[in-house]
């Protein structure tokens, strides 16, 4: 009886070096030496070389299980990439480059066969998508799929658009359409069968983009004074730009770039702007330009629609002006995690 | 009533917010400039300068309810000491020099009032104690209290002690004494009322120190050539250190440090040898040293032990010896997290 006891321990313990070894295999297919890592998953810690004349990024997110993701509604797949997409998406908004990131799983343990395999291909293809490496990470077992994932990145010493620099004057601009993922959220809550994942707006919800390319230009070039992703939605997201900055705002709703609602089933009574208002998971990017420098700024960078929609103002009131010029307080609705936490 | 939930809503994001700042304020008092911080939570991510000659070392450690600590068992203060000296035992375990942390933490709202103070007490000596400034971090609502701390530290560029460079002929060293915090994680599960936080055991246990300096020593010194931290029990972790260095191990039981059970109530049973075996969270140093530095290594380091416990093989197995010069496989059964996940 003891030695099948101690067997079983052994087992077990096997199990889960197994586990690592999967994990460290799929996932981001990091080689020592790339990107400057020395050592990976293996050792106590990761260890990188950092360039000379950058400053390091570093940021973390949650992605938890009935909070920000349903087991039986978002596919394991997209759950791997949105985990690393949502982090890379603040070194995005500063402006940065990712490096790699260290992921804390713990998930039950009927989940680490095809469950796992599905969630380590999609972290795999944004690993790769957005050259960010898997460098190590905890890993742990739990009756809920937790998620932690931590990215590290980098920006030139000085270059980092931070939320703290929008100055009264300057002109509001967002990224992409808003409330786009919102709506993906809406379809699959209400989804039955198979999702149709060629959807725009699963897509967007489920496969989000970090705006990484733009948010690089925009710091290298200096066209940006402030810049901030938006994942609670604008009415929560702005506040928090204005408030780190010490200024206000006026946003013209009819500017906002809300998206467009295709006449499906079940899409009467969906309002556009309150989506676009008040929906997470978007991130977009929302910056602002000093006026000096708006000739820099087109419409579009690469494809991706950039709209101007509002200005800095002194005071420290958030207004939102009509098409009759009638201006009301910017409401703030956006997602709230205190909400029917789980 | 559309009114009155608007002001709800606001009133939530106002909370958040408050969260977020208290968080910031208390903690870990990170001034920015503080550790080469340029940009610490206000910010979509946290902006740090590197030192030129010294590498990154990155890691993480989850901290979860049920799994890791007993919210009815273990004193909040405790749960905020630990979660960083967790990780930060990892930098130690490398010789390197703790930096910055980012707090991933998942809570319910009723802990937002005094649990949450008192957290954020013993999370905040810690990051005094470590030299260690939180720097950024992610926060939700949760019914179980999750935790995800990421440390970043440094290290002078090849200096750092991986786990991988044991040779056969090494001698292995433990610091401390092994059990301990086992022994003081039965005596809280045992406890009906107040704790006695002064006895050594449970100390031990609810406050374990890093064993910085020593790994700092260790590596500037050149001393040792593989090293990492106890966590999961010595059963577990030798063969961790022994597979990353294509080697294996012999222990003498006779030399392991064992705790030292006193004569308890209800200490009786207690096999101090097994506690050592296979305790976890002991957070004392795994290390191997060849024998030409054998001399530069005396038995102890600023008051803690250092001891002797066996050789690395060339043979890969592990192997205890045991007083009679009988030897039997090394048994794993240290802790395994896939064991009765919550």
């Amino acid at each position: 009886m003891r030695k099948a006891k101690r067997k079983f321990a052994e087992q077990r313990a096997q199990r889960e070096a197994a586990l690592v070894e999967r994990i460290e295999r799929s996932a981001a297919r990091a080689e020592i030496g790339q990107a400057g890592l020395r050592v990976g998953i293996s050792d106590d810690a990761a260890l990188w070389r950092p360039k000379r004349g950058y400053e390091t990024i570093l940021t973390c997110d949650w992605f938890l299980e009935g909070t920000h993701f349903l087991r039986d509604k978002h596919p394991a797949d997209a759950v791997g990439w949105k985990c690393l997409a949502r982090a890379v998406s603040d070194v995005a908004a500063m402006g940065g480059i990712p490096h790699c990131f260290l992921l804390s799983l713990a998930l039950p343990g009927k989940h680490t066969g095809s469950w796992l395999d599905q969630f380590l291909r999609g972290l795999g293809r944004a690993a790769r998508r957005f050259d960010c490496v898997l460098a190590g990470g905890d890993t742990t077992g739990r009756r809920d799929i937790l998620i932690s994932v931590m990215v590290a990145g980098e920006i030139r010493t000085g270059q980092a658009v931070l939320r703290s620099q929008a100055r009264p004057g300057d002109i509001l601009f967002v990224s992409g359409r808003l409330g786009e993922a919102e709506l993906g959220l809406r379809l699959i809550r209400k989804n039955k069968g198979r999702l149709n994942i060629r959807d725009r707006f699963l897509r967007k919800h489920l496969y989000p983009e970090p705006r990484l390319a733009l948010g690089r230009w925009l710091s290298e070039k200096h066209l940006a004074s402030a810049m901030m992703d938006l994942s609670d939605g604008l009415s929560a997201d702005l506040p928090r730009l204005c408030a780190a900055s010490g200024v206000g705002a006026q946003v013209h709703t009819a500017r906002i770039p809300a998206v467009r609602v295709p006449i499906l089933r079940g899409s009467s009574g969906v309002n556009p702007l309150a989506l676009a208002l008040h929906g997470g998971d978007d991130y977009e990017l929302l910056f602002t330009v000093p006026r000096k420098k708006l000739k820099d700024i087109s419409r579009s960078f690469h494809g991706i629609p950039i709209t101007e929609i509002g200005e800095i103002t002194k005071e420290r009131v958030l207004l939102l002006i009509d098409k009759a010029g009638q201006s009301s307080p910017l409401p703030n609705r956006g997602w709230d995690p205190f909400q029917n936490p789980r």
